[in-house]
């Protein structure tokens, strides 16, 4: 039995020497130059090409490479009796909530304001804060640790998500109440999973019962966000601004409108990467269940999407 | 009795009407149309002229009317005898920390370089987080704030100060071992409060012992920071960047380096503006206090400096 590792376009070396130190019997195969299908149990995913799992017979488990799975979970060809699980990452965590906090403490700020101020020689000490109520879209693991963090910096938190949530810490809204929600806040925080029910959410309709001025910052997948819709937004005065790391189609093309517009600040998908380090003591771990036929961790629900 | 507001350039506005709805029945005066100089028992001070507290004869209480002192104590004419007490406030705390926390995230996720590739319109995913070790030089109620909050998103924070401490809850280093803490950190804060001890403490003999590509932050006083010297380090590579909010005379002249220093981000003292909604009642409360001949609160060591 041996695991593949299949993520085009990504140099799979990292991941290689996390596995060999963490289990030197375990045989490896690395997509495209896989010798022998038949004995492929595991899989190791980012982006693979559809319909190329079947070539694995005996496959008995799929792991995502990161947080989120929509980049397997949109290959239909995937049985659903083969589970899927996703890596949970501390570090992960770490580095998307010192993100999301440096972009929302940036709008609070406005060192955009500043930085113009500096190449000017102006010395203008008005407004130095802007006061923000922050709406997290997606409260799981991620989410909830950026609701934390803003809330012990002294920032109200207010989070929205597609599953009803009992004795959640912060007020919540769920898809019937997210006018509501948006009235609450003026920075909105997407990071929500890629689903059917959340592809695209981020939309004229969204933006038009935004508060005024809402400033945006999207850290889940490009896909969730309408992009022309969001140039308009910004054009007529519904958004004030932007932060985004993940766009529809990346890298970004060079003749995308996004890289000159003023009001958006772009990052090339580098909030959050997972680390070989946490994530493949994960990987292994859960070969290491499956083998003795234990409950996995991190198990992906299929109808939710994540 | 009155309450003499001396703050000259400084609109006293926010300040009568805070006092007026608190204290009605107090009169105020306000520099320079003092009109009853004899009246005058309280002052309310912000770089005040030098000398001028001897027109009051019947002082008894001096306010600063922020979280520091130094403007006072500059002046050596005012008598030994008076109390002077300083602003502690909430809200002064919460807008230093998240300007630290901004300063010091933007560093870590490197937000000046990726806003040079958006001009560019590169997308260049390598290295986005430079791993960062804090060091705050002034340990009270501002710098442990920022070390609990920097501290709760994961980053190790060290502290230095002049006072002797027991019990602190984070590694902590006195004057005699200023290199060992310079050691510790590639981060620098400065939150100390400005006295002989620490006037011009951020020279070349400091950079020096820094490790290489300390980014600095500057949000005590000006005083703190012997301008050249910045220049100089950040010229021959001890400090890679730094990020001031505060300068020797300000507003900064027109002329100075600074401004057009592509390795300095800069503010204009607005890191933390004392809020009066917050800090009238602490002025009245201890001018109820002195009346009542009770112990007053945030009395300033004069010989500590704060």
């Amino acid at each position: 039995m041996s695991l593949a590792i299949i993520s085009p376009g990504k140099n799979p070396d990292v991941w290689i020497k996390e596995f060999k130190a963490l289990a030197p019997d375990l045989d490896l195969e690395v997509y495209p130059e896989i010798t022998q299908p038949e004995k492929v149990e595991y899989v190791f995913l980012w982006q693979h090409p559809e319909g190329i799992l079947s070539d694995f017979p005996n496959l008995k488990l799929i792991s995502s490479m990161g947080a989120g799975v929509d980049h397997i979970l949109r290959d239909k060809s995937i049985p659903s009796s083969i589970p899927i699980v996703r890596i949970v990452d501390e570090k992960l965590t770490f580095s998307m909530t010192n993100y999301v906090v440096m972009a929302v403490l940036n709008y609070h700020r406005q060192t955009a304001r500043y930085q113009m101020n500096q190449t000017k020689k102006v010395w203008d000490m008005s407004c130095p804060e802007l006061d923000v109520a922050v709406g997290v879209m997606g409260v799981g693991a991620l989410g909830k640790d950026v609701m934390d963090k803003l809330h012990s910096m002294g920032f109200p938190v207010v989070g929205f998500g597609f599953s009803e949530k009992t004795d959640f810490e912060y007020p919540y809204y769920t898809k019937d109440k997210l006018d509501e929600f948006l009235k609450e806040v003026n920075v909105l925080v997407c990071l929500l999973p890629l689903t059917p029910d959340t592809e695209n959410i981020l939309n004229t309709q969204l933006f038009e019962k935004c508060s005024p001025n809402t400033y945006l910052i999207n850290v889940a997948r490009g896909k969730h966000l309408v992009e022309d819709d969001l140039i308009k937004a910004l054009d007529d005065g519904h958004l004030s601004g932007a932060m985004l790391d993940v766009y529809r189609e990346e890298p970004l093309p060079k003749d995308h409108p996004f890289w000159e517009n003023w009001k958006i600040a772009m990052t090339p998908h580098i909030a959050s990467v997972t680390n070989p380090q946490a994530a493949a003591p994960q990987v292994i771990e859960n070969i290491k269940r499956i083998r003795e036929s234990r409950e996995l961790v991190n198990v992906v629900n299929r109808t939710r999407g994540y």
